[in-house]
């Protein structure tokens, strides 16, 4: 890698591999979930991830590249903690409590990795690519403070009282 | 898992052994950084991390449990990347600015995974726990800041021009 537009292609990959993967993983976190809100939002964020896809393939277009994706282990390594989370848990609000933890790292590491896409994009005068990632990066945001509000106004409160009756 | 206590101290498991691999990564990606003020980011972090290790040794006691850290796949995929950006790129803006983008994914991931066991502690009715794991994720969304920061303010310029004189 040599320039800020060689990064830049890497990182797309890489998010564009992570978006696919997802797509993949958040119909399994939906099936294992109880409560209906949280049910609810990975149904929703399903959705939004589909659109991400065809969203990266849009500024692979603008950068002149086809759309390509590279394993990326960080990502393998977060979706395999959601599935020791369901592996080791009953359905419930201890197992939702995790799912939950599971997808607010998810979420973190897209924040992240848009984040640089981004600041790159702008650097290198990149303004259309800058702005449609900047959508995406903003749904990444709400997801994670969706799931967040979740925890703190239902899940763990319903998961404190299983621990409290147990 | 079956109450909140045990994702509570599967969560420090898996953060215990995130920041002891930190202790050990941070200084590689240190040596590895040109900018002077990117090496100095990552020792101050480093002196940080090994702040965290105590920490959390702190509320493993508070919990009457011993300290002791689980394989998380996601921090070994994290600290691959950096690991793939040094062995792909010459010291230089280039590289830091990768460099950053994967100590900011590396936070960000520390900013989900202690946001939730900060959550749990609060339901559980932890106080000196949360109160201890609050001051850790500071310093990690302060770390996160002062890349981001770097990145604006100098490298990613730095690595754009790198580009331009090629």
């Amino acid at each position: 890698m040599k320039s800020l537009d060689d990064l830049l292609l890497h990182f797309l990959q890489d998010v564009y591999y992570v978006e696919r993967q997802l797509v993949k993983a958040l119909p399994k976190m939906t099936k294992s979930a109880q409560a209906p809100a949280l049910k609810e939002a990975f149904t929703a964020h399903h959705q939004e991830t589909i659109h991400h896809v065809e969203r990266l393939e849009q500024v692979f277009e603008l950068l002149g590249k086809s759309a390509k994706g590279v394993p990326c282990e960080a990502i393998k390594g977060l979706i395999e903690e959601a599935e020791e989370v369901i592996d080791t848990s009953q359905i419930g609000p201890v197992r939702d409590a995790g799912l939950i933890a599971c997808g607010q790292a998810v979420e973190h590491y897209e924040m992240a990795r848009y984040g640089s896409l981004i600041a790159w994009a702008q650097t290198a005068g990149h303004k259309d690519m800058a702005a449609l990632l900047q959508k995406t990066l903003d749904d990444e945001k709400n997801a994670e403070k969706t799931l967040h509000d979740l925890a703190i106004k239902q899940i763990n409160k319903s998961a404190n009282a299983v621990a409290a009756a147990a």
